[in-house]
């Protein structure tokens, strides 16, 4: 026989999964909070939806139909979060401007979606004449500001005069689930940047999945009815991790600080009861310094995401009231992969399983892959590369097929990461793939051997890059930049890595071969290790050493 | 322009909500917790998925295929968690049968579905051979048991034995998420039980929100990851509420009792542990009568759904540790609707709130329709048919083209429960559409009069009916039954009533015109009012009175 399906009455209403859906549920919910804009106005949830319907209609009303691009470039803002919906929800797409990318790069992204409608803030409208060349000349421009307005000749008027002005609003309509409701612009370390696009379904599962999780977190750790949500990541970026359609669905307090000063942050942090935040280290450093040695922030739990949460970041924190905790993803994913967390009932050391990256958070499959392709989650501490199945990630790079079919070799896909999965299950992230050491046929993390390296007190810098090795495939080199005066040894290394290797932490082919002394590291333009630049310094004679690693 | 769409890179992994992926997601969930069986058996999760697996290729082994229905007739068992996952995970349906209904009607449920396969627990097995005209001749019978195995002759073998004795497992694969996953009977109250069906898309997202809800629930409230779990409805009665595939996603601890017993129910849950129940009020009395007034059963959690949750039974459950909080659904709505709560910043009574159905879970809509189909959700205390739109909600009964249309008149489907909305969004059952009496252009609960009536230490029963009335539509009659050597007057009701009225809690309609006596209440065979009864006796004589409620 074949598979049955429903024969649904011709009345009945199949329900796609739409943003729509999402602010109708926060409605329903009439939760009585408010929503903090980043100009100071406050307003409950009736009036967002107001405001998301009067919105649609200005847009409308200046042209913008099913399939055009709105493109966004503002702070975090009330704006933005009205965006969020009134884009997607009238059939158009949100696209959220990368405002720290160059101006080059902007014009790129601009020129690749050809906006219909543009939302800019006072503070980029320099940048916007710049990006003239770029925008299509009938693109429509709304203004936008926190206190200061903006002067644009060419603008079609202010955002927030333009919603006060019109009487209508805007009669939304179902569509297909699988329409597309975002995009943005991914930066790797190498091209130009790639537009990714999330669909209304992707958004609106991501956020129950988000949610689901979230909600199972432990008491003060977890994104409950209770907290009063400010997002301290650009919501340009993949969604705010997808926070602000949650807290929404939630019908939580939320409030947009704009530009992100930190003492305005910790401001309204403390003056609005802030209890829920996500950011990334640097960001939660930076609140850190501005708060001082003794100030008290808690309750206040923060999603630490875009790189490794520091042991030192997390006591700092903790020190302050803050519980920081790590999750994983990236923006093909919608974000959200895994998030970590300390249970009850855990004889682990919370501090360490907070750092991790965590377990997969519901429909989310996680494998752990080897050079070919084999799964190696099964066995502890093994690492592979993560690559994932979610009903929520990316299915291709617009316009550039050899990239989309590498991200999905093999129909799962590949995030570049290197990770472990720990005997309950939590993923711990050890290393970039292009980064990590492949030696003796085992996988060695380059950062957990420069985090040894580090311990040694003569060295000030240390990055760790395969060599290639004709017997082992590759083998380790240390580059090290001496303390003053000092001279570092790699044997001081090797001493440090014996007993690890012998316990069985860390692989026997781990210990670098050879130690290059350096003045200095060569740097990305946004302060990474440039490893590219340390692979090339190895030379040709490396490359015919052939030493072994015994 | 028109909606735009994702062109999937030829590899990307499209993702469909099956309910294969609910158990792939608990697998990797790894929570290390167990399953007890309802034979006493415990296994974890990957055993879980091998049983799976394991059943699945027996079923197979017998021609069951892709859009086979199978059918389960056994108690609450870890076979019917396991027929819950492969029989739809194979593409097929899974059959629950409800074992309650009358041999009839069950033989009327199989003749509609002709299962290719049945599970049958050995107290079923006498019911079965009865059965046999209404069963396809080639239909595979397994027997199953939790101790005395059943005898039938022509049964392909014991469930066991069947999956410990192949080596071979199951090949699941993806297939079209609107597949139907699981089909049973509804009992109305007129008439033959009607089909409903549910798509795996449908369970998927009943379990991600019904999750999402449940997790956000206050401490000691909510289903979360350390909560172990055991229920107390019929796993033939819509999916155990959906809670199966939720505990299972959650990778929690899952107790199977059996069939019901209650001092072996007080039993399992003191000794494994349990912490989270749901069953219909009668039951959850049963197990309080069973345990004694000194008893201390917490913590244990309980949702109450099927009918109202009395506030003695609340106290009383409260009184021995258990916290009893209601839930609404039916049969056509997966079942899960709303949830009740009691929020800690809340200033209501906690133990009103936890008695009404609560606010919606998410993605589900409810209006209050009123008998034009305009919605009333907006005013405070105004009553309504609860009509809603959800995801999972039945699309039609099969066979059924005018009972599919009546279902979902309007594009919303119609509950025949009447409701009011409080003001801050929760829902309060106020009566069955039926019984509820429409008079002087309200909609007056019967329900409510009724429970008024019961104040009087004079009436030991009372059922409120609306007579027709020419001028006011209908007028609200009380029947009583007097207690031994009183006799109860109207005015008695009229004096309670009055307060009300006049504070606008009640609307002035309400008071009744007529008292009844009467011996007794007449009643169905499932020991409800029957007021259809009471509605013929009325006679001819109310039906001319033309009495106005002055």
């Amino acid at each position: 026989m074949a598979l049955r399906f429903a024969d649904p009455a011709p009345n009945a209403y199949g329900y796609p999964l739409l943003i729509r859906q999402l602010l109708q549920s926060a409605l329903d919910a009439r939760s009585g909070r408010e929503i903090v804009g980043s100009d100071g106005r406050r307003h409950g949830y009736e009036a967002l939806a107001h405001r998301v319907g009067r919105l649609a209609a200005v847009l409308a009303a200046h042209g913008v139909d099913q399939g055009d691009v709105v493109a966004v470039m503002d702070w975090d803002s009330h704006r933005y979060l009205e965006a969020y919906f009134a884009v997607p929800m009238m059939g158009a797409m949100l696209q959220t401007v990368n405002v720290r990318l160059s101006r080059d790069q902007i014009a790129y992204t601009l020129k690749d979606t050809q906006p219909r409608a543009m939302i800019v803030h006072a503070d980029f409208v320099e940048d916007l004449q710049a990006l003239r060349p770029a925008i299509e000349p009938d693109c429509v421009i709304i203004t936008c500001h926190d206190g200061q307005p903006a002067s644009l000749d060419d603008a079609v008027g202010d955002y927030e005069q333009l919603l006060s002005a019109g009487a209508e609003t805007f009669a939304f309509v179902d569509f297909d689930e699988n329409a597309l409701a975002t995009t943005f612009h991914t930066t790797g370390t190498t091209g130009m940047p790639k537009a990714v696009t999330f669909s209304h379904r992707q958004l609106v599962l991501h956020t129950l999945a988000v949610g689901f999780a979230m909600g199972q977190q432990p008491d003060n750790q977890g994104l409950g009815r209770e907290s009063v949500y400010m997002p301290i990541t650009p919501m340009f970026h993949v969604h705010a991790w997808g926070l602000p359609y949650l807290a929404t669905l939630l019908g939580l307090k939320q409030v947009y600080p704009g530009r992100y000063v930190p003492a305005r942050l910790l401001a309204l942090q403390r003056e609005e009861g802030v209890t829920y935040s996500h950011c990334v280290p640097t960001i939660l450093q930076m609140l850190l310094d501005e708060a001082g040695p003794d100030a008290w922030l808690g309750p206040w739990t923060i999603i630490i995401g875009g790189s490794a949460l520091p042991a030192t970041l997390l006591r700092a924190a903790a020190a302050r009231g803050i519980i920081a905790v790590a999750g994983y993803g990236m923006s093909e994913t919608g974000p959200v992969l895994t998030l970590s967390r300390h249970e009850n009932d855990d004889s682990r050391p919370g501090e360490t399983v907070r750092r991790w990256a965590g377990r997969p958070i519901p429909l989310v499959q996680i494998r752990l892959h080897d050079d070919n392709g084999e799964d190696v989650s099964g066995a502890a501490n093994e690492q592979g590369e993560i690559v994932v199945r979610a009903p929520w990630l990316t299915q291709a790079y617009p316009n550039s097929a050899a990239a989309s079919a590498a991200l999905w070799a093999g129909g799962w896909l590949h995030t570049q990461d290197v990770a472990s999965r720990e005997t309950h299950g939590d993923i711990v992230i050890r290393d970039r793939l292009k980064d990590v050491i492949k030696t003796g046929g085992e996988w060695v993390s380059s950062a957990e051997i420069e985090d040894l390296a580090l311990q040694d007190p003569d060295i000030a810098e240390a990055a760790v890059v395969g060599a290639p090795d004709p017997r082992w495939g590759e083998r380790p080199v240390l580059f090290a930049v001496p303390r003053p005066g000092r001279t570092p040894r790699l044997q001081t290394l090797k001493d440090r890595m014996s007993p690890l290797v012998a316990a069985g932490h860390l692989s026997r082919w781990a210990a670098p071969d050879r130690l290059i002394l350096i003045d200095a590291l060569p740097r990305t333009s946004v302060g990474k290790i440039d490893k590219k630049q340390l692979r090339l310094r190895l030379g040709d004679d490396v490359l015919d050493s052939g030493r072994g690693a015994s």
